[in-house]
């Protein structure tokens, strides 16, 4: 096995890494870039999927060194990503946990913490939450591409439960394939991502649902032809993958409600300012909005 | 003066348009972008702009071959483009009128179209309703470059008073600049551009209004932090321009408010489906968003 690269990221320690034998169960968009990058680093990739057929192209396009239908395969590893959708996380763990030594390190790349960590952790006590803020439009092993956590944000959320060294394992390799790793709380975690992610997906899935409900034989239409760059952007997150959608009200349900609750009160404040046709407040009410934009921006990854 | 250009759009006859004594009142992205156009295709273009600042800007940078504070400075146009924001449209037409031959057709650029003919055709018999879907995120004449109307929606919204001619001469212009010209009533323009660009302006404002609600010390710089390209595409609209916003919702009000209420619907019954855990009425109404989305995909310019 070749030896370990070693990743410099601003701000944080050097860390040198070992080559590792690194396992990865569902070999998606996330779980295939990281396979691309494990590898390119030097890593030793057992990958997994259900699919046979998943298995050869990840093995031909350079995702996996190894790949198996059977988790047995991943005896092996040092340290699993377990890449899933959220339903099938806690299952997998399960099913994976008689094949590993005790000494596995298993993280996840779930986009929700609290709820996935209530499951998993008392199936694998040596496990590590986490989540790389990076996606891609498309899903499955097409859609994965070398670089893809390069300058992203990657959470991840300790318990007091987590062992301390196996949280500075994950994220030595998340740093190495140029995350910029930070840690939370799971409930912090899940309460941010409710308003920055799991959110937007459903004020812009509303507003594609608000759209169609114009039944005009010649607004329709017209809105459509006329719909340019600002309605794309709008509405591009509530067009996506429904199951993920799903997923996220799932497993967030109780703070994507109290983000999608506030947002409601701030259409209402919205809606009465135009009835009332309060045209400072409203301007006020816009300055802010954009100052508040503006502050996303300048933090944003 | 140099001799007409002469332009195909796909689907459309092939129009002649002799050179031209146009006049632009409002030097800023789209005047400024029309002035680059007009002039490539060899119109003679008379700006106009309050700020004698901008009058200069403007023959430097090739947007005017003449520009005046003064509005008497457009008395030879047989065309004027009056490019000012909404509120300003119709004082504007108002202080044109005196220097103006009766001929001369005015046309506009404006967001909104029925309010705005209301106010304008009494005082301009000869008046044109226009809308190029062409806009750039910036304001300003720093903001104009050459081309920003090709291959865009350009709406046209004549009513009975409008001479037809006078219709057919800012199509073959608009048409000369790659614009895809369509005709539509100013009610059915205001519907359509109400779901498509003014109700997305709220929406997203709406999300960044929420997510700045949250207080926590830790959750609210975490969502900064995490918010990646799904967050900026959902809220970029609602960062925009607080003066445009105002005025889409002042003169466009009650199509706004009829659009405003119906995304509240789409959104109650969002919420209601998540309270309730009704996963799979969840699931198609995504799956049903995402059908919308693609279909806006497929249409839009």
């Amino acid at each position: 096995m070749p030896s370990g690269g070693c990743s410099r990221v601003d701000g944080l320690p050097r860390v040198a890494i070992q080559a590792m034998n690194v396992g990865i169960v569902g070999l998606g968009a996330v779980g295939g870039s990281l396979g691309l990058d494990l590898r390119a680093k030097g890593h030793w990739v057992l990958g997994a999927s259900r699919q046979a057929a998943t298995c050869q192209h990840a093995l031909a396009c350079g995702a996996a060194d190894r790949a198996s239908t059977d988790l047995s395969a991943l005896a092996a590893a040092e340290l699993v990503f377990v890449c899933t959708p959220l339903a099938a996380l806690a299952p997998t763990v399960a099913a994976l946990a008689p094949h590993l030594e005790p000494s596995t390190i298993v993280t996840d790349v779930g986009s929700v913490k609290a709820a996935i960590l209530e499951a998993v952790a008392p199936l694998w006590p040596n496990f590590v939450g986490g989540h790389p803020m990076a996606g891609t439009a498309e899903s499955g092993l097409a859609a994965a591409r070398a670089g893809l956590f390069a300058g992203a944000p990657y959470a991840l959320t300790p318990t007091e439960s987590t062992p301390p060294a196996s949280c500075r394992q994950v994220a030595a390799l998340a740093e190495s394939l140029g995350s910029q790793v930070l840690h939370c709380s799971p409930q912090a975690h899940d309460r941010a991502v409710a308003w920055i992610s799991h959110l937007p997906v459903m004020v812009s899935a509303a507003l594609l649902q608000a759209c169609a409900s114009e039944r005009d034989a010649t607004v329709q239409p017209l809105a459509q032809t006329l719909a340019s760059s600002g309605f794309r952007d709008t509405s591009r997150v509530g067009a996506g993958n429904p199951e993920l959608g799903v997923m996220m009200a799932r497993y967030n349900r109780q703070a994507l409600l109290a983000s999608l609750q506030q947002y409601r009160r701030s259409l209402d404040a919205l809606i009465a300012c135009i009835e009332r046709e309060e045209w400072q407040a409203l301007e006020r009410w816009l300055q802010s909005a954009q100052a508040i934009g503006s502050a996303f921006d300048s933090r944003g990854g």
